[in-house]
């Protein structure tokens, strides 16, 4: 018996994805899998892919079509958050048999479907990664992990033991626990990143995070990769691990060490909530 | 009678001060008040104004100076969030006596002082903006409020009516409403400001705040000015009125248009909660 190959469906939740790297990223998932790139992820208005509606319905669409085994999010760059009064009471049961992969603005969204319990939802490599150096490797993890057929080796490491984990974008986790809509992450081990924030603002969204009701149900936090940090006019005098520790241990808060994330072609996945065996 | 010179104690709960402001500031004072320079505006440790410790001890030591008619913060710039949890505790009978000024990162503090009723609380210009083309007049608008001699000439116009306000710079209380320091926003009419921020940055911030339980408790918007936007790669397709506008319809806040309030030297004075009549 030939099983089927694995059929993924890409949406653009923020800004548009340029053809060339669907192209691209099709070339290197080869035989392994399907892409099914929705005509919205190459529209463009304003700063986003489409108006809030377009993108909202190709979401709505992509999640409920039962062909598909899994949602892969194109690209962040800011936009996920305006389709969450948008799409998700129109989520039905084929939405619940999928699973979900992105990271950074499409957090917001990621969030939202661990909140309401919808598919296997995890944090990890998206097809605009394909544009970094060694990009091929991050896309090819990706593909892995939606097909299968390597789901394993690109997990990152300290989530593979038992447990309950979680991953978010600092900046993105630092907007929802502000909101009704802030996950919930009780008894789980949060993994954060980010990128291109001076070392002021990651210590005032690290502030946020460990002051919040939200984070301080946790039960321990890891600092993934926060990219290149612009240099300011005078050294802020931490490092963002030391930033990350002074708050946790300010607000009682378990600080684990690093975690293997961030916004470069090294970033691994982190499965949402209790890791389910893989297909 | 002659009543006595009003005396204004300053602190720097973020990043330090240069000590040609004070002279600046002090000559423009004249004879209208006695400014104090704590000694702590002037250290230096990495980012901030001297060690976390420092400039607490500061601002709790002259808060609770009954000598000081008033607390004037010199400068934002980072870092007043660090305080929330060393400096309140201690504030007494002489703190609650007295006027608090500032804005952009000091909005840390004053709303917590308005969360504990101590004092009363106004967002207005510091010292620091004497920095500013045409800043001396902004100096001499909060030297008139914090004396009393002045005190409804600089006062923000839509805010004379009877009523209760609140203003703060958008980026402090999107980072407050997220945590256990929020302060109660209920039936104020709130006035918002910002600097310097992508579009794409203050149309998630205002997300923040609109979809936050604590700025949905509020009378109404008022949107001040948002400083220079920096240009990004792709023109947002929304100005900052129309942000404000479509977050606030979206969840139900009236949206009451523009504020006299800003990073710059036009910057008015809101006073905090119920107003009281001046001195």
């Amino acid at each position: 018996m030939t099983q089927r190959k694995t059929r993924i469906g890409i949406v653009a939740p923020g800004r548009a994805l340029d053809q060339s790297i669907a192209a691209r990223v099709t070339a290197v998932a080869g035989n392994s899998a399907e892409l099914v790139f929705h005509p919205q992820c190459f529209l463009s208005h304003g700063h986003f892919a489409g108006p809030d509606g377009a993108r909202a319905d190709a979401f709505a669409k992509f999640a409920n079509d039962p062909s598909l085994d899994a949602i892969w999010f194109a690209r962040g760059g800011y936009g996920a958050c305006r389709l969450l009064d948008l799409a998700f009471e129109r989520l039905g049961e084929a939405a619940r048999a999928k699973t979900y992969l992105g990271y950074s603005d499409t957090g917001f969204l990621l969030a939202q479907l661990a909140k309401r319990g919808i598919g296997r939802v995890a944090h990890g490599p998206m097809p605009a990664d394909i544009l970094r150096e060694g990009g091929e490797a991050a896309v090819r993890r990706a593909i892995g992990f939606l097909t299968g057929a390597d789901s394993e080796a690109g997990v990152e490491p300290s989530t593979r033991a038992p447990g309950k984990y979680a991953a978010f974008n600092i900046s993105v986790l630092a907007s929802l626990t502000g909101t009704v809509h802030a996950p919930d992450l009780a008894g789980h081990t949060l993994l954060i990143e980010d990128v291109g924030e001076y070392h002021y603002r990651l210590d005032r969204l690290i502030f946020i995070l460990t002051n919040s009701e939200t984070v301080r149900s946790v039960v321990g936090i890891r600092l993934g990769r926060c990219g290149p940090i612009p240099v300011n006019d005078v050294d802020f005098g931490m490092t963002e691990a030391e930033i990350a520790a002074y708050w946790c241990q300010k607000n009682g808060i378990p600080y684990l060490g690093r975690a293997d994330i961030g916004h470069d072609a090294e970033n691994k996945i982190v499965v949402f909530g209790d890791r389910r065996p893989s297909a």
